[in-house]
């Protein structure tokens, strides 16, 4: 591969196209930054003008900006072995979300119950909505998309279930993604001890208060319908697994704007509906992980 | 007609069918009762299970099913003259909810940006599908039923748009009616002053206070899914009009369970992200009204 300096394609992308010599995809610098092919069609534009727009929003306190969105840099054109001759390609410049985590934990949760603007042509309509009722979209108001939870420890063991696992998921395996993915055992073993639920999903800073702040802001907003977007949370397995080490580096993100939608005065009740369901999911880890550590070891 | 006793079409019924001598629609006694036609199909004992399970089910608080159901008496075999040689036909017993409003305004306000269980077969998802997206049903996840406003006084004028009127109804439209839900001028003129605002859904009992508590009850409930199911706004508008006369009995009630799906352990995003939507448009006129009421008549 041929890429720029050191543009690589992210170690642990969980969801989308992986860059490589046929496929255009997102690329990392190493640095912290994190590039993502303008998509084809209109959706590369439609997300880049979101991005365009949001940053500069009058409307969006500077908090919800910086807490809940990747920071948006521009636009910078780079050569990619995808295309012929390596013709550069346009590409949305972005933080990268998992920088400064060594060891990753990370999972990319596509929220709401319908992920098609309602002005959509009839046969998106149709795909989608085909899709939004295979998996768990319609039911539980979002899908995972992607997950890798990766043991603590040198060499720590992976668990990265494939797209099709993931698309055959039902509720129960959901719930049991989401234990798993704060569980100590990782990737081995069935039994999943939600050990880290306390430090990741509760606490102060943890996954449960952020998505109960973002929540707040999707209660009052009426900019935006995030339609298809994913929520994303990552952590650090090692940091996490630390003796008195916090969350380690917990993070909730929205990423994927292809298909925002202006709000025109009303609330992404679709969006926040599936926020609160994703709550319920999380916060009755929590409270299942609290009971079991207050009544101590059985 | 012949009904028996004094069992009559409810006067201010805003949706539904109204019973005659060719069609079956629901009865009241003037005593307090409503009588609801067991509708054709599944539906009606899908609606009659929804109501003995719900009136039963211990994990329902009675705080809950007192304050936003309509207490549910049973079944009753009623004569009906919509039936060949007046043939008794079951009714599900349930409180009137207008019953003590001598000048009702009401509204139906169905839920839910989606209004089929998920489960649904596809030539009714794409029944309901269409009229979802026809309707304010997919953009804001609610679209108003029917209303019936009546302005204060003897005689006063009523306000009640047909089904059709309705039906084309458009965002803006939609804030206009719960503008005039709320305004003296009822049926006439063009002002709305939203001069019963802050009575009717302001404060302690008033509409607002009540649908936010139905939200938190919907943040945590994974007992029932909702589909189809309506909010019934009502308010007396003498009494409400009258000076220190409070809300005028304002009563926020869930009716029509003939979709209600089970949870099974999955909060019920879709009503709840619609509730959410209702409760900014009407949190927002409570605002703008008390905005109006500090700076004093301009």
């Amino acid at each position: 591969m041929s890429f720029s300096s050191d543009l690589r394609p992210p170690e642990h992308q969980v969801a989308g196209h992986r860059a490589s010599t046929e496929k255009l995809g997102p690329l990392v610098d190493g640095a912290g930054l994190f590039y993502k092919p303008l998509q084809a069609g209109d959706r590369g534009e439609h997300e880049l003008a979101f991005y365009t727009a949001f940053s500069a929003h009058p409307a969006v306190s500077p908090r919800v900006r910086d807490a809940f969105f990747p920071r948006f840099y521009g636009t910078r054109l780079l050569p990619t072995p995808a295309r012929p001759g390596g013709d550069p390609y346009p590409h949305i410049v972005l933080d990268d979300l998992l920088a400064g985590l060594p060891s990753p934990c990370v999972a990319d949760v596509k929220i709401g119950a319908c992920t098609w603007p309602p002005r959509s042509p009839d046969p998106y309509v149709t795909k989608c909505l085909a899709k939004d009722r295979e998996t768990t979209s319609a039911l539980l108001g979002f899908r995972v998309s992607g997950v890798r939870v990766a043991a603590a420890g040198q060499g720590g063991e992976v668990w990265r279930p494939d797209r099709s696992e993931l698309k055959a998921m039902d509720a129960a395996g959901v719930r049991r993604v989401l234990r798993r993915y704060v569980s100590s055992c990782g990737g081995g073993g069935d039994g999943l001890d939600c050990a880290l639920a306390a430090a990741v999903y509760g606490g102060e800073g943890g996954v449960l208060a952020q998505l109960r702040e973002l929540k707040a802001w999707f209660e009052e907003q009426t900019l935006f319908h995030f339609y298809s977007a994913s929520i994303l949370l990552g952590y650090d397995a090692n940091a996490a697994s630390a003796p008195g080490g916090g969350g380690g580096g917990v993070r909730v993100k929205l990423v994927d704007f292809a298909h925002v939608d202006e709000g025109e005065g009303v609330i992404d009740h679709n969006f926040l509906g599936g926020l609160c369901s994703l709550i319920k999911f999380i916060g009755d880890i929590v409270a299942e992980a609290s009971e079991k550590a207050s009544s101590g070891p059985s």
